[in-house]
Formats: structure tokens, C-alpha cells, sequence
């Protein structure tokens, strides 16, 4: 790789979260920007999951869930609490957020029984608008109104809505909503609103009970490197949390599991949202990667968040119009999620001439480079480099040899 | 630990299982009859995990998803289908037994639109009566049968019953149903047949197609050593695997993930069951349990099964009228599953007292003591050592002591 110039190796001398970069084991002469959809192994994650399979499984065996394991899900979830503005009575961790997704979608429409309308976008994440689709068909008489990609949600409300289900940051655009404004509008019109926070959860500070949010769910695999397929967490407001139920009514969500009584009651708070029995490898690793968050400052994030995505646009901009690519980011800061993606016709191959020269991001179909920002990790030279090798794989026309290959592979 | 009777480490040396227990990382010196609730380590688990994270998250990353990890699902599934009688496009593996009876029961509901009753056991294992609750309750309108513990299911069974929703094994008294003869039953009156195959699964041999069963939902952490919390799996019968719809219809479980597209659209065979990411690390330790079953002949699994609890059963007729002990597992062989279950006033402090004295069990409110058998690495010498022991635990009263103890805390 090659240097950098001496005003970007500038700007990692001043960042104050230059530090952390250690606390990661990234492997050598990569530059990752892909941490928004798996973010990177933390030091210390490995021997923890070890300690968990030697220790406690082989050596505790049982009696491992009494010395702990029982306590994850809400341990976990009082670690996450703190990162989305909530207390650690509203959240937990377990399942995965469709699943998650889909306790609280039935939870709210139960507290809105003479309402028939999931309201949410069209460009939602895939996963959540097929959640509230197999939730529908199950319940029958529902009907999902989708917003077109760019239309104000709040505009489509009316007092048949039940439920809005959005996502706070888009997962291809990187569109930031405005959490709170979005809610106020759900509940003037009587509706709920889910969040859905997978794509902002340790990449914005996030304050969930200061925009008034009824229900969240997240993933933790992204920003927070929990590992691939990490369980993910699931908020439910207080003021909800005496009277709100949700179907998936399993023991581990139970007043008293281990009483093992005939009749469903449900656990105080939000562990009344966890179901089956939790996956503790996965957890553990999960509980140690979000050890290193408990001094993190958001705003710190956020600022370096906006700083390298700044830094990325500003040098794609120099080659942009040349190539043909368009940034599809916001480039104001307040809607502008910790990715930036662009839009080239050419770009699945691109984004291979890139691999190839040891910057990993990636494509979502048809026609967008994802880049992702992760500021514990991510540095001012990562940005530079990524943006000099993209540059270089448009001068060099790397892609079209790639395009030219494929075409004689079809043929 | 005393030594056994030569004729007790004769049964050992002519066990053609015996070899096995050196897979398998136990404790010294312990006696461990709970594999009924968690199984204990397999080599080679700790390592794969090792290799899990180290290797494919921390140098594949993103890549390590097409690399293998969005296939474990289906292939850690086709192993399982080898020990249940059910073909590789039948069963996939994710989410908890609790989640995957969800979407069974529900899927089976909407094959019988026009039945309103769910049929089960009142002695079932609890989450999943909860389960039934929990949809039953989302639906309305449905009515949850229970059949009182000991009465004849089939006999329940009527042109109103929707689904039967039954466990192979019963977690508290090991009794059997026959699921050839009760799923016959079900399907007689129209009824669909959902079997929990938490309690046998890898402790007899079980054979879902030639049941007829229709679906099936087990548990992989128990006698298949998968680790805790480990995955569980699902099962739907080939002939309904084309119309068949489950209501969490998460993105792992459409035909093309990846092609983000609008609508949900149900990926072919059991894939369609899948639901969010699947957590890698804890289907990654799965995977390598798994691998020593490749060979495993499950009729000399339940020879051995049935040997050991015959032993075991022997052991304490001798002593059990005088200390009012009543074994409630059945005696009949085909009636009984791999566990024993002692019926005892004080058998919470007898169970403390056993594992002092390297001997664990557990216990079921109010008054069982359970001890299970896992063939692969339970020997006779074990069955011989926790007869022995529960035998001193009550002539010596023990248990007696702790009683005492305990009231004196409380008073």
C-alpha cells in the first residue's frame, strides 16, 4: 500500500479514536470498509468463546446456565441499552432481527386492534418488509401500504395505520429518518412505531426514549462486531412493558421458567420478549465484543462517523463525473448515515478490481458500491487508500477487463 | 471413586460403544448423567470454533459468508436428517426449538383453515404448550385441547383437531408415544402431526417418513452434544414441503436472499423454514459435533440406551421400597426413552447431595430426580457409581442433613 499524504496522515495523528484501532485484530494491509455489514474481530473476543466451550461447557456443564449463561440475555441487553438511549429494563438480546422483528410488529398490532394498516417503505430492508408480509398473510384482513423510495412516510399516516416499521438508516442509500419527527407523526395519528436500528446501532448516538420510540429491534454483527450472525436485541418502551405481548411465548420469556407451569405468564419488563433457549457461544462472543464499548463516547463516533465519509466523498468527487458514478449518500450531515454508496453501472466488477487490490467493500444489486465507515476502527489513510484505489481502477479500466472476460466466458 | 464389581467392568469391555467416550472431553472423575439437558463437549468442537473465528471471521470476513457459512443451515441440517429418518431437503437447522414449533404449528394451522383445535399433552414440555398459547392467542378464535398425562392422545382426537402437537419423549417420566400409531391416528380424523424430538433425537432411532410424521422440531444440544443453546432444527414432510408457508418469513428463507427483492418468495424445500442470519459460531460448533455421528449405528445406540437404564433400574429396586423411591419411567422397553426419573419427597436435597459426590443429575419440580444416559459416552461403570452413590446418599442421610440446613437458614 502506499503512503499517504502527509495532511491525511494528519488527520489520524489528531483522532481521538485513533486508539481503538488496537483493540481489533484487523487483518494486515486490508482496508475494510465493509464493517456495516460484518464488523471485524475484536481483541479478546476468541479467548472469551474459548473460556465459554473449555470453562463453562466442559467443565460446568449445567451448571453453567445457573453461573450465568441464564443472565445473558438481559446482561447483554443492559450493555445495549446504553448505546440506544434505553434502560436496561426495556432491552434484550436473542433470536435474530427478523424474528425480533416479527414479536414486535404482532406486540403492536395487538395494542392496536381496530387498525388494519402496516404502514412502511418500499426500500425498507428486504427482511422486515417480508416479516411484516408473512405476518399479514398469517393474521389475514391486513393490508401494508408501501412508500415510495424518497416519500415522506409521515405524509402516508391516517388513522387506519396501526403500525409504522421503518428503518432508521437505509441500508443502500445511507438515508438518515428523523426518529423523533417520524414518531411524533405515528402517534398523532394513534399509531406505533418500530425502529428498526441495524444499520445505526454503534454508528449514530441513538436516543430511543427521547424520540419516544415504542418498539426497536437491531442487529449487532454491523457496528458493533458481535460476530457473524450475533444475536440481535429487541427494545420495548416502559410505558408499554406492563400490558404488551408478543406470540413467540417461549420459556425463556416466561415469569419463571423453571417452574415449568402449564400456562404462558409473562416476565417482568422486556425479557418477556425472549422466547427459546439462547445460543451462548454466540452470545459470548457477543458479551465480550461489546466490553469495549462501555467508555466509548457516541458523539466522539458520529464526528468521525461524518469526518471519514466527508473525506470519501470529497476525493470521489474529484474522479466522479469522469467515471459516470453518482453518490446516492445524502451529502448533508443530518441525513447521512456511517456508509456511502455510489452508483456505476460497472459497479459489481469494480467492486472485484477493488478486492483485488485489498479494499473490501460491497455491491448491492443493480448498480451500488457500499462503502462503510466504522470510526472505531476505520482510519483517515483507510478512506484515502480506498478512494486512490477506486480512482485507479477507473484509470486503469480494470473493470472493463473484467467485464470483457465475463462477456467471453457467456459467449 | 470406588472401583466396580468385575461384572460390571465386563459389561463395559464387551460395549462396542465403549471407544467412543474418547471423543468426547469429559471432567475427571465425574459422573455425568444430565447429557438429557446438555451434552457434554466432543473433541474437535473448541478448535473448529477456533478456526470459526479466527480464520473465517477474522481473516475472511465478509467473504467467509460464500465461503461456506450461508450454506450451514441446509448441511448441518442433511446431517441431522441422516439420524431421523428424513432426506437432506426435509430438515434445515436455525433458530430455537421454540421458534421452529412456532412456524410448524402455524404453517400447519394454515393447512387446515377450516379446524380450530390444537390437540397436545398437559404434560408436554412446557415451552411448547406456551408456544401453542402464544399462537392460539395471535390467531383467535382456536381452542388448545390437553389431554391429561397418561390418558391416550388418540383418543382425544376428533374431525375439529387441526394439529396434534406432541414430544417423542417425555422430559419428565421418559415415556414414549408410538408416532407411527399416533400420527396414523391424527391423520385419520384429518389432523396434521407436529412431533418436539428434543428428548430422542440422537438416543433412539427414529425414522419421521416412515412415521408419516408431518412435521418435526428437536432440540441439538442434549444428546447431540452441540453445545448450549445450540440450534435446533425443523423438519416438514416432502409431501407438503410445495405448499407448505410459515409466517416468519425472514430473508434466509426466500428463494434469493440476496436478490433484495420486494416480495417474499419461499426458497424450495425446508430452506423456506429458515428465518433471520443464523448465528455461524454456534452452528459452527454444531457442525463439528456432528461429525462423529457420521458412523454412529443408532440400533447399538439404543441397545446401550436401554442396557444402561435396565442396569440402573436394577440397582435402585434394590434399595428403593425402603426409602420410598418410586421410579416412574416406564419399565416396558418400547415405552421408554434414555433417561430415568425417580419420583422422591426430599429429591432436590438428594440431588445437591449426589453431586457432591461427583454424581449429576437433575431435578423437576416437585419431587423428580432425573438421570439420563447417553450411550455414546455414558458406561456402565457410571451407572454402577450413581446407583452406589444414591444408595450412600440415602443410608447415610445425607440429604437429611441439607433439609436441616435449610431450615435453619430460614428460620
Amino acid at each position: 500500500m502506499t503512503t499517504p499524504p502527509d495532511a491525511i496522515a494528519a488527520l489520524d495523528e489528531a483522532d481521538p479514536l485513533a486508539p481503538m484501532r488496537a483493540l481489533f485484530d484487523l487483518p494486515e494491509g486490508l482496508v475494510y470498509l465493509d464493517g456495516n455489514s460484518l464488523g471485524v474481530l475484536p481483541r479478546g473476543v476468541s479467548e472469551r468463546v474459548a473460556r465459554v466451550i473449555n470453562d463453562e461447557w466442559r467443565q460446568g456443564l449445567i451448571s453453567s446456565w445457573g453461573g450465568g449463561w441464564i443472565d445473558l440475555p438481559t446482561s447483554v441487553g443492559a450493555a445495549i441499552a446504553r448505546l440506544i438511549g434505553a434502560t436496561s429494563e426495556e432491552v434484550v438480546v436473542g433470536d435474530s432481527t427478523s424474528v425480533n422483528l416479527f414479536k414486535c410488529l404482532a406486540a403492536a398490532l395487538r395494542l392496536r386492534p381496530e387498525r388494519r394498516v402496516i404502514l412502511t417503505e418500499a426500500d425498507n430492508f428486504p427482511t422486515d418488509n417480508y416479516i411484516s408480509q408473512g405476518l399479514s398473510d398469517l393474521l389475514g384482513g391486513y393490508q401494508i401500504r408501501y412508500v415510495a423510495a424518497g416519500d415522506d412516510p409521515a405524509a402516508a399516516l391516517g388513522d387506519d395505520v396501526a403500525v409504522l416499521s421503518l428503518t432508521h438508516v437505509n441500508y443502500r442509500t445511507a438515508a438518515v429518518h428523523d426518529m423523533q419527527r417520524m414518531t411524533a407523526a405515528a402517534h398523532d395519528v394513534g399509531a406505533l412505531a418500530v425502529w428498526d436500528m441495524s444499520h445505526s446501532t454503534g454508528a449514530l448516538p441513538i436516543d430511543l426514549n427521547l424520540a419516544g420510540a415504542d418498539f426497536a429491534v437491531g442487529c449487532t454483527y454491523k457496528y458493533l462486531n458481535g460476530g457473524p450472525g450475533a444475536p440481535a436485541f429487541c427494545f420495548a418502551a416502559q410505558s408499554l412493558l406492563d400490558e404488551v405481548r408478543q406470540p413467540l411465548s417461549g420459556w425463556m420469556g416466561h415469569m419463571d421458567p423453571f417452574a415449568f407451569g402449564p400456562d404462558y405468564e409473562p416476565a417482568p419488563a422486556a425479557r418477556r420478549f425472549l422466547c427459546g433457549t439462547p445460543q451462548i457461544l454466540s452470545l459470548g462472543a457477543l458479551s465480550a465484543a461489546l466490553e469495549l464499548w462501555t467508555e466509548v463516547d457516541m458523539v466522539a463516533v458520529r464526528r468521525k462517523s461524518l469526518a471519514l465519509s466527508d473525506l470519501f466523498i470529497g476525493l470521489v468527487d474529484e474522479f466522479a463525473e469522469e467515471h459516470g458514478l453518482e453518490i446516492v449518500t445524502p451529502r448533508q450531515h443530518e441525513q447521512r448515515g456511517s456508509h456511502v454508496s455510489i452508483r456505476a453501472a460497472n459497479g459489481h466488477a469494480v467492486m472485484r478490481a477493488l478486492a483485488e487490490r485489498g479494499v473490501i467493500g460491497d455491491f448491492r444489486a443493480p448498480d451500488l458500491m457500499r462503502f462503510g465507515f466504522t470510526p472505531l476502527y476505520t482510519s483517515f489513510t483507510d478512506i484515502w487508500r480506498a478512494a486512490m484505489a477506486l480512482r485507479d481502477v477507473f484509470e486503469s479500466r480494470a473493470w472493463h477487463d473484467e467485464r470483457f472476460a465475463q462477456r467471453l466466458r457467456v459467449t
